[in-house]
C-alpha cells in the first residue's frame, strides 16, 4: 500500500503557488455544481500517520472550498450516549446529505486500528471488519455517494523529524506533547495493521488514496487535484454514480513513481557477478534441499517490460535446482480450453506440490498489464482482477506456498538497444522501428500499469521485488540473492502461518551475504509487513 | 433460511408425470444452446440434509439431460495430492468449461459446515470463509458462470421417516446404514450451522434453493424449473450474464407459500382475550422494568397488509409500556432531509438506547415491499436491499438491542370487508372499489415480496413471527406473547452475546403462559436457530 508514498514525493513551492489559483477555482466550481445538483453527497476520509498533515490539510480544504457546503466530522471516543447503540450509529448521523462534502477526521476504521494496536482484538476481527467496511462503503456509494479515503504516510524517520520541526518553531512548539512522542514509538505497529486494514478495504468503488505527507506542497496537491478530479467525473456524467472512482487516483503528480526512482547504474563487473552467481545459486540449491522445504512450495513470478531479461534470469535459478523439482511455466496467448474458463485457472493448474518449485515467465498480472493497455478486457474486469489476484496470492500463502515476485525494469533506451542488437540476428531494420516506435508510444500507459500493480498486490506475505535491470549481471545477482533471503526466512518460520519478509539489500551488491540493512527505498516493498507477522497479510 | 421448505411442500405423481415430458424437452435445448453458443458454464452445487435426495436428484438430471455435456464432481475428503495444494485447488481443477453442466455433490460449503459441527472452528472462521466464497462465486459469476445452488431440506421427523422407509424396502434398505442414523443425531446441529452458513452466502449472483425434500415430485420438479428457467434467461439474454440470478428462484410451485399456510380460522373469544391481555400486558410491563433490561434496548417492527391491524396492536404493546421509556415511530413518505440520504438513514436516526424501546409502524422493509411492488426503486436497489437490512439488524443484535418484527396477515376478504366498514365511515362507495380493485390486483405480487422478505431476512437474531390477523384479538394476544417470550429469553441471555429463541405456540392460545411447545409449523421461524447459539446470526 505504501510503495509510492516511501519514494519522498516532492513539489517546489513555487510551482506549488502557480498550480493553487486555478485549483481553487476549480474546487468552487465543483462545490456549486455539487449543490445544486443535489445528485450525490461527498465523504472524505483523512486519516494517517501522526504528523503527517492531517489537521493541516482540513484546513487547506477550508481555505480553498466554500465552508457553507462542507462540514468537518470529528470522532475520538464514544460518548455515553454513542455507546449505547450500535457502533456504526454515530457515523451514520454524521453522513453528509446529498450536495454537500463531509469531512471525517476519525472514522469508521480508527477504532479497529487502535483496538488492533493495543492487541486488543484479532487480526480476524480486523478481517470482519473490513468486509463490514466494503459492505457499508458499498452501500453508500449504491446510494450515489462519492467515497475518497485518505492516508498520510510518514516514515519513521520522516515523522520523527517533522516533530523535531514543529517543536523548534515557537508558533508550532505548542502542538508537540508526549503524546505525539508516544505514537513515534507506535509508528511501525500501525504501518503494518493499517497496511493490512487498508489493502482489505482498499475497494474499486472506495479507494484508499495513500499520499506522503513529508512534503506539504505535495500532499496539498495531490489531495486537491484527487478530490477535484472525482468529484468533476461524476458532476459531468451522472450515470458514473454508484460506479468505481479508483482510475481517477493519481499519486504522482511529481512525475516520481517507484520505477522511475530505480537506480540503473547499478552494475557488477564480470569478475564480481561469477563470485556472486556461485554463492547465491550454492546458497539456493543447499535451501531447495533443506528438510524443512519439504512442507513447503515456492510459487516465483516473473515479470518485466520486453527484452528485459527474464528469459536469462529464470535459467541462472534453475542453474541451481533439481530437475525433478522445478518446473518453468511460460505464459503466452491460452488456449481454447483455457479460454473456456476463469482467467486464473490456467495458472491454478500448474500450482507446485510440496518441495516443488514452478516458476512462471509471464504471469496472472498479464490481465492488469499488457490485457489492461492494449484495451483485451474491459476497465470493470482488469479493476476487479487486483482483488481476485490478492485472493489467489493469499489462497497460496496460506496453504503455506511462498509467492516471490520479480518485476525487471529496464529503461527506454536500453529496451532500444536490445531492440536494435536483437534486430542485427532476427530482423530486418524496418521492421524493429515500427515496433520500437509502437513501443516508445505506449510505454507511459505500461509504466502506469505497472505502478498500479505493485501499489494494489505488493501484499505482506507475496511483495513485488523491483529489479534494475539495466545491468543484467547486477539483475540476476539481485534476484537470486532475494529468492535465497526470502526462503531463508519463510523456512524459519511455522509452516502453518508464514511470514514475509522485505528482500533488504545491503550498501553494495558485493557483501549481500553479510546481510547487511540497505537505505535505498524503492527496493523496500511491502514495508508494512514486519518479520514475525502472526498472519499472511 | 428454511422458512418455506419447513410447510411441507407436495405435488401429486399425475401431475408430476404430466409435467415431466415438457420439462425435459426444454432442458435438453437449452443444453444444446449452451453448448452451442459455448457462453457459460453452468455451475449445479447439490447439498443439503443427508436422505434428503441429493443423489435422487443427480441421477435425475442425467436422466432428463444431455449425459455427454454433463459432468458430476463428487468431493470427499481431500487426498494428499490435494491437501498438498491450497483447499481450493480441487475445486477449481474441476470447474467445467463453457458451454458445459457441472453438477458438484460436495463442494467448497461442505468442508467448512462438518469442521463446524465437530466444534474444529470458530464462527469468526465460519465468517471468514463465508467472505471468501462469496468473493469466489463473485469472479465465476463475473467470468460468465451460471451459479445455482441447491440445498434439500428436512425436517428432524421427515429426515427419520425417509430412513425408515428405505429400510423397510429390501430395494433401498442397504442404502441405510449406521451412518445414517448416526447424521440424525446431528440433523439440529446441521441445521443451525448451515443456516447461518446459507444465509451469509446467500448472494444475489449465487443464491441459495432452498428446496423442501420430503417430497419427491416436488423437489424434482423445482429443480428441473429453477435450471431451466435460470439458464432460458441467460441464454435468451446474453447482455445478463454476470448479472443476478436470484429473481428467477421460484419454490412454491405447489402453490404454498408460509402465508398461505397460515390458519386464519384462529381465534378467540372476548371474555378469553380480556384475561390473556390482562397476563401478557402485566407480563411485558415486569419485563420492560427488569433490572436486566437497563442495558438492552428493544427495536420492535410492525409490518401487514392494509388495514391488518398494526395500529390496534401496536397500542395494546403502548399500553404496557413507561411513556417515559417508549417511542412509536410511524414511517410515511420520507422528507426532503430523508430523501438526501441513504434509505436506511432515517431508521438509523430513531434507534433507541438503553432501557429504551421503538415501536416502528411500517418499517425498513418498505423497500423489498411497497418501493419494489410499485416500481419506486430499480430492481438491482431492491435486492442488495436484503443484505444491507440484515446487515443493520446484526449491527443492532451485536450491540445487545433486541429485533423484533411481525409480518400482519388477513386474507383477501377479510381485507375487502374491512375496508368496505372503513368507507361507511370515511370515503365514497366508488373510492373504495377503484382502491379495493387496484389492491387486488397486486395482491399477489405483494404476497410474493412478502415470501421472499420472510425467506431473505428472517435470521436467528432478528426472526420474522407471521400473525393471523383475520382475528384482530388472536393477533394482539399472540403479539404481546411472543414479545414477552423473546425478552424473556434475551433478557436471561448474557447482553454481549445476545442469542434468539423461536417463539413457540402452545396447543391452545388459552393457556400460552404454560408455555407448551407447539406444532403449527408456519409460525417456527428461523427453525435453525437453536436456543443458546454463541452469536447473533
Amino acid at each position: 500500500m505504501f510503495e509510492s508514498a516511501e519514494i519522498a514525493h516532492k513539489i517546489k513551492k513555487s510551482v506549488c503557488k502557480a498550480a493553487v489559483p486555478a485549483l481553487r477555482a476549480a474546487l468552487l466550481e465543483a462545490q456549486v455544481d455539487l449543490y445544486e445538483g443535489k445528485k450525490m453527497p461527498v465523504v472524505l476520509l483523512i486519516s494517517g500517520q501522526d504528523g503527517a498533515g492531517k489537521s493541516e490539510t482540513i484546513n487547506l480544504l477550508y481555505e480553498w472550498m466554500d465552508p457553507r457546503f462542507l462540514s468537518t466530522l470529528a470522532f475520538s471516543l464514544p460518548s455515553e450516549e454513542e455507546r449505547e447503540r450500535p457502533p456504526m450509529w454515530r457515523y451514520w448521523r454524521a453522513l453528509p446529505p446529498k450536495g454537500r462534502v463531509g469531512i471525517f477526521a476519525g472514522s469508521w476504521y480508527s477504532d479497529t486500528i487502535r483496538e488492533r494496536i493495543l492487541g486488543n482484538i484479532t487480526l480476524q476481527e480486523v478481517d470482519a471488519h473490513a468486509d463490514q467496511i466494503n459492505r457499508f462503503e458499498a452501500m453508500l456509494v449504491n446510494e450515489g455517494a462519492l467515497v475518497l479515503k485518505f492516508w498520510f504516510h510518514l516514515t519513521r524517520d520522516a515523522q520523527k523529524k517533522r516533530l523535531k520541526d514543529l517543536e523548534s518553531d515557537p508558533h508550532t512548539a505548542w502542538r508537540v506533547t508526549k503524546w505525539n512522542w508516544d505514537r513515534l514509538k507506535t509508528h511501525d505497529k500501525l504501518q503494518k495493521v493499517a497496511g493490512h486494514f487498508l489493502r482489505m478495504t482498499n475497494t474499486p468503488w472506495a479507494p484508499w488514496v495513500v499520499v506522503d505527507g513529508s512534503d506539504d506542497c505535495y500532499r496539498s496537491l495531490t489531495v486537491g487535484q484527487t478530490v477535484l478530479s472525482a468529484m468533476r467525473a461524476r458532476l459531468d456524467n451522472p450515470n458514473l454514480l454508484g460506479s468505481t472512482v479508483a482510475p481517477l487516483v493519481r499519486t504522482d503528480i511529481d512525475g516520481r513513481n517507484v520505477l522511475s526512482v530505480l537506480n540503473q547504474q547499478l552494475s557488477l563487473t564480470q569478475d564480481h557477478y561469477e563470485n556472486e552467481l556461485a554463492h547465491w545459486q550454492g546458497r539456493l540449491a543447499e535451501l531447495s534441499r533443506s528438510p524443512a522445504f519439504r512442507n513447503r512450495a515456492v510459487v516465483c513470478a516473473f515479470e518485466g517490460s520486453d527484452a528485459a531479461g527474464k528469459g536469462g534470469a529464470i535459467r541462472r535459478v534453475c542453474a541451481a535446482l533439481d530437475a525433478r523439482l522445478y518446473q518453468v511455466v511460460p505464459i503466452a496467448a491460452p488456449t481454447e480450453e483455457e479460454r473456456a474458463q476463469p482467467h486464473l485457472w490456467r495458472f491454478w493448474r500448474h500450482l507446485p506440490r510440496h518441495g516443488h518449485i514452478t516458476l512462471f515467465d509471464r504471469t496472472w498480472y498479464g490481465r492488469v498489464l499488457v490485457e489492461r493497455v492494449e484495451g483485451f478486457c474491459k476497465e470493470h474486469d482488469w479493476l476487479r482482477a487486483y482483488t481476485e489476484i490478492n485472493d489467489f496470492e493469499h489462497e497460496l500463502a496460506d496453504a503455506g506456498t511462498i509467492v516471490i515476485k520479480f518485476w525487471l525494469q529496464i529503461s527506454q533506451d536500453e529496451q532500444l538497444r536490445r531492440f536494435k542488437e536483437r534486430e542485427k540476428i532476427a530482423f530486418k531494420r524496418f521492421k524493429i522501428t515500427d515496433e520500437d516506435w509502437r513501443n516508445r508510444e505506449k510505454w507511459n500507459a505500461y509504466q502506469q500499469a505497472v505502478c498500479d500493480m505493485v501499489e494494489r498486490t505488493s501484499t505482506g506475505t507475496a511483495p513485488w521485488t523491483l529489479i534494475e535491470a539495466n545491468d543484467k549481471r547486477y539483475a540476476r545477482i539481485k534476484i537470486l540473492r532475494t529468492l535465497c533471503e526470502r526462503l531463508e526466512a519463510e523456512l524459519q518460520a511455522p509452516p502453518s502461518r508464514q511470514t514475509a519478509i522485505r528482500p533488504e539489500k545491503p550498501e553494495k551488491p558485493s557483501k549481500p551475504h553479510k546481510g547487511k540493512k540497505g537505505k535505498d527505498k524503492p527496493q523496500k516493498l511491502a514495508t508494512e509487513q514486519a518479520p514475525g507477522a502472526e498472519k499472511p497479510e
